[in-house]
């Protein structure tokens, strides 16, 4: 049960973007610029760490939606899985390998990014933006899953219901639906 | 030396917030929001959450900052550093004992935010809102944090740089000055 009262239909980090509308406006276009504005790497790439990043924190609710998102962004239900279990073996590139451990260094600790760590990943042709984004998404999601757990919200155990969110935030992304949620 | 190419003369997340001018405005507002905008915790009281977890997660750059802060709406340069040292001998009501051992639970993980941390800060007097907005605070410091470190930004030794920075943010608050910053 939450720490505190939150609509029964709205789990996860839903009820809470609804319970104080002002912080979660910055906090929505933080995640929509981030995950789905212009970069260089992939909305399925960004995705990845995400769900690595959530996966770290064991937060259910995070992981399952953003493994979904990935999973259909790279029409692939696999690639989250193999990252999730080990960044190394997985089939990313090089690059990505390397990006990835910089976000499950700074899902450990900002000061567990090393020198060496931020070297493999420019050798593997990853750019300062590249690089400063991906710490970026990983602290973010440090923020969506303390914020999740930390307030003991619901996650779901029905894989539908990460399918239907997956399809939202794939589709329609980050941005709160005018209105808000129905119950239906 | 950070990660990436950052301004000498803007250290610590100062840098990283005019690096990437978009995603710098959506924290810069939640934090606006949630340590200076309308609330029954005092902003005094609101930089001790966020001193505290940044003690915790060794940002000098943050925790030298926020202490600053601190000290300045509470008008005692002795109750952050007490706080720090242990919660629960600080100078503080036990309302905000509570919510600063529920913060410094965030800090840790939020799956260790425990019912029993919760009921302490109900019985203590604490609202739905002030627990909603604890473990916010907190888990946005982390984000700060691991920004700040996962770049490997600089932390400058000076305390007047922090007694300037402190004036700052109690003064004019988390908004970009129009224009930026000079190198003056």
């Amino acid at each position: 049960m939450p720490h505190i009262p939150l609509p029964d239909h709205l789990p996860g980090i839903t009820g809470l973007l609804e319970y104080r509308l002002d912080t979660a406006q910055p906090i929505r276009e933080l995640t929509q610029i981030l995950l789905r504005g212009e970069s260089t790497l992939s909305e399925g790439e960004r995705e990845l760490i995400a769900a690595l990043v959530s996966s770290r924190n064991c937060t259910n609710f995070c992981n399952a939606a953003h493994t979904k998102a990935a999973d259909l962004l790279l029409d692939n239900d696999e690639m989250a899985r193999a990252v999730k279990n080990d960044v190394e073996t997985a089939p990313v590139s090089e690059k990505m390998k390397a990006l990835l451990q910089i976000a499950a260094l700074t899902q450990q600790s900002g000061r567990a990014v090393s020198p060496d760590a931020v070297d493999r990943a420019r050798i593997a042709g990853a750019t300062d933006r590249e690089i400063h984004d991906t710490v970026l998404i990983a602290a973010l999601f440090c923020l969506y899953n303390k914020y999740v757990d930390g307030l003991a919200t619901v996650a779901p155990t029905d894989p539908a219901y990460y399918q239907m969110l997956g399809e939202r935030i794939t589709g329609r992304g980050y941005v709160r639906p005018p209105g808000g949620y129905s119950k239906s």
